[in-house]
């Protein structure tokens, strides 16, 4: 493939759910990230896209793929609040990390959104083990495409200068797990 | 069948969505009325008992069979509130009446939810056209039952003096479409 | 309803499965029959027509509806022989009786098939308690749309004098079961 | 990933379906080659398998990955003919090659199945590049799962002296299309 791969822009994120502390791309080099953009309004976010993530959280290996979901509230901003969330991340059981992407100051489009220039949701991405961005799609996608796009990334070869060193004073652990990804 | 058939208890609705004027099931006489209890953020309303209430409107004839939804928030009551509801019923485009179960004083269940006595949402209820109580259930019922079901009280005869006589001032027009019931 | 409600031609059948006698519509007075014509190598008989005629059986009590399916080759005669239907429906566990249409001495359309005037597969009849034809219906029909129109037949009276006597000489047992209808 | 890679068996077909002439698995070194093996009268198999296969087929380029079916019938021989084979195939209108694996001069496994030992159908096989075995599964898989699996084996690189040289005499052509893969 022949086509500019630049570096996916960095999530702008107001508040994370699901997840112990903050959650950068940067942080995140060597793996594959699937990035879910969703409205906890959104009809085919709740009967489509968040489903997915969930089956890709499960079939894949946290140490190669990452799930994470991005709330881009950019409509009915009065009742889709951060409680309004937790309430829907509850009676959905959804177990990825999910951050609320920064509202824009003027009540615009928010940040990462904006960054990536999605028209709606739902919206995926994928991004590389080397931090670049391979897809991004607004719409639905179907399960074999989407398994068959972060296979083929996962099986990319991870380059050596990104293949984290266990710092001395503590253990190595997997960093993401069903209770999200710690930095 | 030979079991008690009570009177289905009258709705108590805080505000109502999609219709001009509150609706009564005392009005709805000679009519089957098919009842879906919901909360928004309950995912088996969502995904089955509200895409089965639109359906079930699209199938009968307004003049024997009304398909009226009610919301009846007994959790996260600070998130499901009645702005949220219609951000909801807009995005998901329901066109038949809501109504909104009007809340307990206390916090706790919502009146017409505690006079049915639903274990949860979903719930429906089946009033047959002389306003009898005739399925009250909790939790999912599968197509062809409710079909059944509906199909079944929609062939039982209207007692005579159930149907409405026309008034002298206005032309009788079909109490119920898209735009909801009129009373 | 004002139109014509025909008489249900009867069956013509060229041999059965799952039943230990020979089905007449005649002999199923008193109840609704639901007739499912399908080919075995017709995919939407396979995927929709016979999984809903096994609904339907489980669905509705054995004393009120009855269920046949028919086989109605008028393709492929060489390959869906007797025997392969025998297979086919040991594989698919097919409870209901089934009836191989009669076939025609020309070798086009079957006997039955031709009577009901059906355009192809899968087709469904519904014939009332009285033995009248009130749907005669080719392709598709949703479950809930079914379910409606059985419901209904279900709940119309039965004429007392097609109501069966019980006879001295035997216990009076429900002629239909998993095992297929007796006479 | 560490475990042995054996050469995937060739196939051992009697009859080919939907291609001018027969496949070897020797002949598609280079790319990945997705097996499907069913019997027409098997219901998960036409439920699930040959859906699947199909969508396999759209989705991956055919320079890529190779579809190809096989009908590896071990009961209901009788029936399960070449002829009713055909007929099935047309009317389920399958466009990708279709081996009839060689019967077994006892009437037993036929030949391919007895040499991948495959339990049943429907049986999933992958083949990589290099020609080896890298997933034999009986049963279902979802499609994430199988999309996953063939994308990793897409994205591995093609061994040099596995890429054929074009042919002076003749242009170089897709070998597989809808209508089969030509060697």
């Amino acid at each position: 493939m022949a086509w500019p791969r630049p570096e996916a822009p960095e999530l702008q994120v107001a508040r994370w759910l699901n997840t112990e502390a903050p959650i950068t791309l940067a942080s995140l080099r060597g793996r594959v990230v699937v990035l879910h953009a969703f409205q906890m309004l959104c009809p085919a976010c709740v009967s489509h896209g968040l489903p997915q993530a969930k089956k890709t959280r499960q079939l894949f290996a946290a140490k190669d793929v990452v799930v994470i979901a991005l709330h881009t509230v950019f409509e009915h901003r009065d009742v889709m609040t951060p409680a309004a969330l937790e309430a829907f991340v509850g009676e959905y059981r959804l177990g990825f990390p999910i951050g609320i992407d920064a509202p824009s100051p003027d009540g615009g489009i928010p940040a990462t959104m904006r960054a990536y220039q999605w028209q709606g949701t739902p919206s995926t991405v994928l991004v590389d083990r080397q931090g670049r961005l391979r897809l991004s799609h607004f719409g639905l996608i179907d399960d074999m495409s989407l398994g068959a796009a972060i296979g083929q990334l996962a099986a990319e070869d991870v380059p050596a200068h990104l293949i984290a060193q266990p710092s001395d004073d503590a253990p190595q652990s997997d960093p993401c797990d069903d209770n999200g990804c710690r930095t």
